[in-house]
């Protein structure tokens, strides 16, 4: 039986696709080296910025996407992948260039989001340009869940923490206060959870070590990968559970 | 300018891939996503076991290798490294296929030694197929490096460590004492630093929080392909100083 492969069509940014990587491994069910998935990745860092596109403000990412898109096919990728929730805006023109299947890393967010969090309201953390866009609100309402989106400090507040901190390699404490006021100013309109909707923020709340409830989709979109690809799930038992 | 890019030819293993791929993201001086090196990466778990083959005890693994180097080639890699120090003893063949220079985590780590444990003596951690290759002891001894090998139950502890322990995604107190008494027996034969001589042990190391002076040879593969592709350091000059 062969078992199928992954491409990921990464570096937006680098340290978002070495976590997503990484948590393919660390969830996949293997004792050995070659009970893993096959994993092809482009770590393309010349892709221009998601967010400066969509607002008007930036060079299109899309010429870079597709160059990676067709290295990742070259390879013999059965799925392509992106650790960027932001590049999804580009998902649909990118897939309309290939047979192979993408996985959106916003179904795989929205569906655990109704799973995990029935009734709840997700507040959701994510750039500009994904919220902008839409990619979210049209996300989660899909699967029936509500969610509150930040307002215009909250979103510079974000950015900063995405930007100036993680992308910029800081040191967790320079965006703590920043990311920690966001989450109160959200709590307190009624989010009752956090949707980790830029790639970066799952890092921020790891390194930071925040106990919020909270859901991360670059974990989801690896769980649906490692699903897909025919490999099983270290914590499958739990999760069914 | 048009800078480098690196290819991992990787997946031996895949945690390992993950760990090179995380110190050269870690280790280029970047304040965005932009200012990275592009990185291919095929972590092909399909290679068949390194030591295995070398001890006449499994298939080998060139082919597969072979097909992950055609793939890199591909892509469009300007030099290929791969996480796996066993994997060197098919590096010379495989550099026969191609006219990309592939960056010896050997040398690499040799280097290192020579520059920062000065006149002192290496106790080589590593799997029995590399050490059995002679593969460290010759990378030392060009460089002037003395050092110890284990002796053949200190070679099994660390084979369990390597196979039973990180490769198995183990907690790492199931293979604390194990590594615990191969260091201490080395050191009271002399060993004054220790060569972590399989990709594995990078991880054991940093997972178990040792104290023990070593040197990590992934850590030093990482830092000779950013300098390659023509990128600067995190810490050039601390480690100029």
């Amino acid at each position: 039986m062969t078992k199928k492969t992954i491409g990921i069509l990464g570096g937006m940014g680098p340290l978002a696709t070495a976590d997503l990587f990484h948590k393919i491994i660390s969830l996949t069910a293997a004792d050995c080296d070659g009970e893993h998935v096959r994993v092809y990745i482009d770590s393309n860092s010349a892709i221009p910025d998601r967010t400066a596109a969509i607002l008007g403000q930036g060079p299109d990412p899309f010429p870079a996407m597709r160059d990676s898109l067709r290295k990742l096919e070259a390879c013999g990728a059965d799925c392509v992948i992106m650790p960027c929730n932001t590049a999804h805006y580009f998902l649909p023109r990118l897939q309309g260039l290939t047979d192979i299947p993408f996985l959106s890393i916003l179904e795989s967010a929205a569906k655990a989001c109704r799973a995990r969090f029935p009734g709840k309201t997700a507040g959701i953390l994510a750039t500009r340009g994904t919220l902008s866009a839409g990619l979210y609100q049209a996300a989660l309402e899909k699967e029936g869940v509500s969610c509150l989106v930040p307002e215009d400090w909250e979103q510079d507040a974000l950015m900063d923490v995405i930007y100036g901190g993680v992308k910029a390699g800081a040191k967790p404490e320079c965006y703590r206060t920043n990311l920690l006021s966001v989450l109160e100013t959200l709590s307190a309109r009624g989010a009752d959870y956090f949707v980790l909707g830029c790639t970066e923020l799952p890092l921020a709340f790891q390194l930071l070590g925040l106990p919020h409830p909270a859901l991360d989709p670059t974990e989801e979109l690896a769980k649906a990968a490692i699903l897909f690809c025919g490999y099983p799930l270290k914590y499958q038992r739990t999760e069914q559970a």
